[in-house]
């Protein structure tokens, strides 16, 4: 028995959206989860695709998933890799599967040209951070991400100030 | 007087660079900047292009940069904007400018039908940060960005565990 990883394939986006909606449970943020099968089709099959998924099968069943996109940096001048979603059904993990995951992850950015792989992590999910750093990732513990998003977002293409 | 914004052009690689360049001084991080003009000119102005970049003009002189990406949200099911940098030159700051280059990220977002705009602050860096806030951006104090680069990203690739 082992794991296989293949990129996920039109027919599958049913499978995606569902490892999303798994992860977003893990992650205690169900209520955000507001994808459709057709938001998910558009963005990584469609005309202009944002990201690509694999899949990783064990025994023949769909049982984890890792969605990413490319991201750059102006210091390297180069493209890289931004893992956005990475999830292994509690009942298979222990077998290999999330680091098979990673590791093919980091053979499409070296056959790339690519710098870097990154993700972000809950600080909370201290088996993932420890796992992560057992692969070689470094924490950019310095560094807090901002976003803008829904109302604050249309006020600020309008130019208006939050609270004015 | 007042700001203008427009998108670069493939001449104006250098006065990009020239920012990313000024960018890393600022962040005291020089030391790491090895793009070249070419690379730029392929991620931002190639075939496939990972970046954008709109320049700030003040009297005519370019004095600023936001060089973005697009990023998703599995959860929303929706593209959205990763500001990967933005500099005004400091003898130009206070004038609104670095205001406006967000304001129109914040436009170019809703007009795409994007749901986030989204980017990271060094925690240091606390002048920007109130700036950010003020804008209607919120911390995601709960999220670490963790990085697998240079030859960890090579050992990883070919499924070695660091140290081992």
């Amino acid at each position: 028995m082992s794991v296989r990883i293949t990129p996920a394939a039109e027919s599958d986006v049913p499978v995606i959206l569902g490892f999303i909606r798994k992860l977003a449970e893990y992650e205690k943020l169900s209520h955000l989860v507001v994808a459709t099968e057709a938001n998910i089709h558009t963005n990584v099959f469609g005309a202009n695709p944002v990201a690509e998924v694999l899949l990783a099968y064990w025994e023949g069943e769909p049982v984890g998933f890792a969605l990413y996109l490319r991201n750059f940096s102006t210091f390297l001048g180069q493209a890289g890799i931004y893992l956005e979603d990475l999830f292994v059904d509690p009942e298979h993990r222990g077998k290999g599967i999330g680091k098979a995951l990673l590791i093919r992850l980091a053979k499409i950015a070296v056959e790339r040209g690519y710098g870097r792989l990154e993700w972000a992590v809950l600080d909370w999910n201290t088996p993932s951070i420890d796992f992560y750093r057992g692969l070689g990732a470094v924490p950019l513990d310095e560094w807090t991400a901002y976003r803008v998003t829904g109302d604050a977002l249309s006020r600020l293409a309008l130019g208006d100030r939050r609270g004015t």
